[in-house]
């Protein structure tokens, strides 16, 4: 198996239900990367490591989803040069999801995390392969293609509402 | 000196304008503390450190104050099992102090931190001599008496407003 | 039955759905405690005497619960100097559970109450545990171990993830 | 003097700033008040007898005002059956008065608080006299020419901006 | 029957789900009321003759519960002199219920309403009730019972506890 | 003078700070308008003679500003079916202008608010010239060129840019 | 098949459910329109070539509803001079309807978006009727029946509470 | 001059106070920028030009501020596979910074933007440093030198607070 591009980590298990998107998206852009459970709060030690070793493994972007007080991808930022890329997951006690999403934009100076939408892992793979389609043709090529395919289905949908009515 | 009972850290020394106040209370409390800066994003090495020699070292409460995505309290948390009290700062760039209540208050199951108020150092000083306090007859004391004089304050302002009344 | 360490109270039985979390902690942490029904608005008397006797009764602090516009924490704060662990419990008729959140966490300056998490019942009993262990070695044990499982059950889903892979 | 009908209370001499308008307002109308400082958390006895004594001094009604995690009006109500009027005031580390706001609507299902808008002193004074003047044709009769005084007031901001113009 | 002394109104029929809990408790303190629709968007007129004709009729109080931008309870408010009861409904569109709350609490200077919480018809009841209760010492002695009602049934909850412990 | 096509109000003369705007965008399109003092809440009855004989007067749309709890631009809708615009203006005791902008948006079905932003008049007067110029040549020429002018602005600062540079 | 006068586009065929409201309401209204998607963020040239051409192909108003950070309503109108009316819809990621709502109606000076309530399409059409009906007396007629029908229904639940009472 | 890695865009002239500080730190760290003015509302067309040609001139990353519904950055992403960078700007009628912030943030699936803080565009182009250092060592080591630079002076602030104590 080829060296991974992107790691991808989570503070839970249970965010993998929405973390998996952006592993599913990558796939589909031809990306390599790896997928594991990182908790800033319960293995902060292994947070460490993981952010530090980041870079000299070959690593060339880092998606870290968390909820709540969404410390992880903020932590492992400050712990790498490598651009991160933060999803906010909107757990289950979560106020209306506003707690991880502040908690992971609102970085000081310094110390930037890439923010997508609330929930939005499709978007932070995207946006991982957007990184390394920057400096890869080949990705860049099935960024492009992948944009085309989006105008597609909406041409699709122009389609059969064209043909079937707005009533339908 | 005695070795402190509290210690008291803050992102950067901007945030000692606000922190200030906790020091001063627990200076009137007669609670011994000390007081550094210790930066999560910046310093996170540091705060690993720091919050891992916190309990052998003798303190028995941490005093935490971060504005914006603040990670400090809860990260120091992660790694210590004394209570860490967590100062929500408003810093200059704060979507009006939402960001640093939320990214301290929501932590998740399993790393509490006590969150004080918006800009409450000064009873985040006071919460760490009640936990002191609660073990220590003399510390104790000194909060019953603290706690007479903001009677006796509001005591003393109802003899103004009587005396000179409302539209004074 | 030994004197109990800590008092869980909350505005209503209803709120024991939320509220059992911090008793079944304490108990998972070998910390003795008592837990009953005060309300701030229902029985306002019974809330005074419960606050005014904490103390004296060998409790090292309260953990108090309530919802919307919960005054509960408090009030029972402005009773006692021992230090006061406010849950913010979102109700039904919650806007959100913004209420509580902000009724618990904005006390002026002088009245503490240590805030956790929306529902955060379970850290407001770690919380009183680390108040406990600050000063009692063996419960400090205890969370010691109970920091570890946490790592311990994340170390488990790192394993089940890296067998079953992100698809599964 | 004859007894008062209305009682003006509130947390902190720094709320007169904005209470003093509720003051005014009952003067203007002719209802007799009495205005005093009743802190929650600094003097909850005070608040106790206070609440308890009101209906037999012949209180008719009871302003509360505080800012921030704002308990006055909330303990008020429970502590008496008459009807407490509730004013959010805008302290000065509040989060943009959405604290003291929801502190004082949110009560629980049998112990309303009227509530008025966030620094609505006046608006709580014509409420108070209101409650009287609804047996009180004297103070109705006053709040009619009131009204007429605010319908009369507009009509010279029309008469005013009609001679001069839009560009004044 | 008797002259009605409350009016209760609403924006929709869709309200009444929430409204009821007014006439429920009314109904229960021996307070006469009457219960109609009047809504500010649809029926304007009505609206201004309901409100211009409450006072004359001998009503005391008027409770006006409506959804959304919720102007009913203002409306009515600028059209009498009367103490107004808003209760913001949560609507099916609304955004969290804080539209209706914030579209009936933030009346200008000179035009109050006496708001309550979100979908807090039940308490609008017993607001209107000590309202009337301020004067007619039937109803306070009703409300008196009232409060001890609920307090007996805290009680009762304290006992279920107390016996069947937390864990049940 | 000629017949005016726009009808512009608002609630009070401190209002027409913001209001201005409307009258002098539309004063620049060449649409004729009318500006007046309107209050919902303290000339109920002239808000309804005003919305009522709109029409009738030629008018083709009415611009309505008002803050807090902002009824005005909902309830002349009400009594009209002409497009009525309405500008949230955030007022001095305004929740951030949360309140006027909810108060004016979340209108029910059946009676729209055209809603701009938080003291929009500028957009609120172009909006109504976009009205008129649905359907009038002329106006919808000067349309074209304001739309020009805005553009043109722009490439002249990026003329500044590029030669002052991002230092200047 | 007549000219359209009002277009009605949305950024995906899931927004149906929601902007169907503003084709039936048209219907009712007897003004034709057209309906299709347009995507601002998938389909941006077909949104440039929409705005384009709509004024020479006779729209009169343009009906733009989208969700998240809702970009087609402002973008149309910076590519036309016709009034554009936007739909915040509540998409299924949306932070409560926050960012649609925001995302529309914030738009800076110089170019206006009349926005109504989150997920108010039905209010969109009766708006871009009231825009033709300003200028046509058929239209306008048609809006008076419709008001005049709403009230009917009120009128209806009116008597239907009247007979069946408020326990019904 | 060599061919700009980074595009800086912003939407108006205005928005130089804050994005300035992009240029700023990408001036630091070696990585060659364009800095110029692109209007997603008034100069639509430019906006289109830009973003299309942007991979075709060498870009590798573009950083695009706005205020209110802040449209550009998420445009500009739908008519590229850049990464797009955006940065919120609290612009003077803003809802405290909220409008920005979600307009930027909640993009669609398949159109990804990377948020930063508000006002963060110092933030904004270390991240830009950051993706071109992903793949050129020699902005890695600038990236890395930066990051030990924070960390000094946070040490020399850790010094000055030893040496001074916490009351100076």
């Amino acid at each position: 198996m080829s060296q991974p591009q992107v790691g991808i980590i989570m503070g839970s298990q249970s965010d993998l239900r929405v973390m998996r998107d952006a592993a599913q998206v990558l796939e589909e852009l031809g990306v390599s990367f790896e997928l594991t459970i990182v908790s800033a709060h319960r293995t902060p030690e292994r947070m460490f490591d993981y952010a530090k070793a980041a870079r000299q493994k070959g690593l060339k972007a880092i998606i870290a989803g968390a909820g709540g007080a969404a410390h992880l991808p903020g932590m492992v930022a400050s712990l790498t040069t490598l651009p991160v890329i933060g999803v906010p997951v909107k757990s289950s006690n979560s106020i209306d999801g506003w707690d991880s999403v502040l908690s992971i934009l609102q970085m000081p100076g310094g110390v930037p995390v890439a923010t997508v939408a609330l929930d939005g892992a499709k978007n932070a793979g995207i946006l991982a392969a957007q990184i390394v389609g920057a400096f890869d043709q080949d990705v860049a090529n099935k960024l492009e293609t992948y944009k085309e395919n989006l105008k597609a289905k909406v041409e699709e949908s122009i389609s059969a509402v064209s043909k079937n009515g707005w009533k339908a």
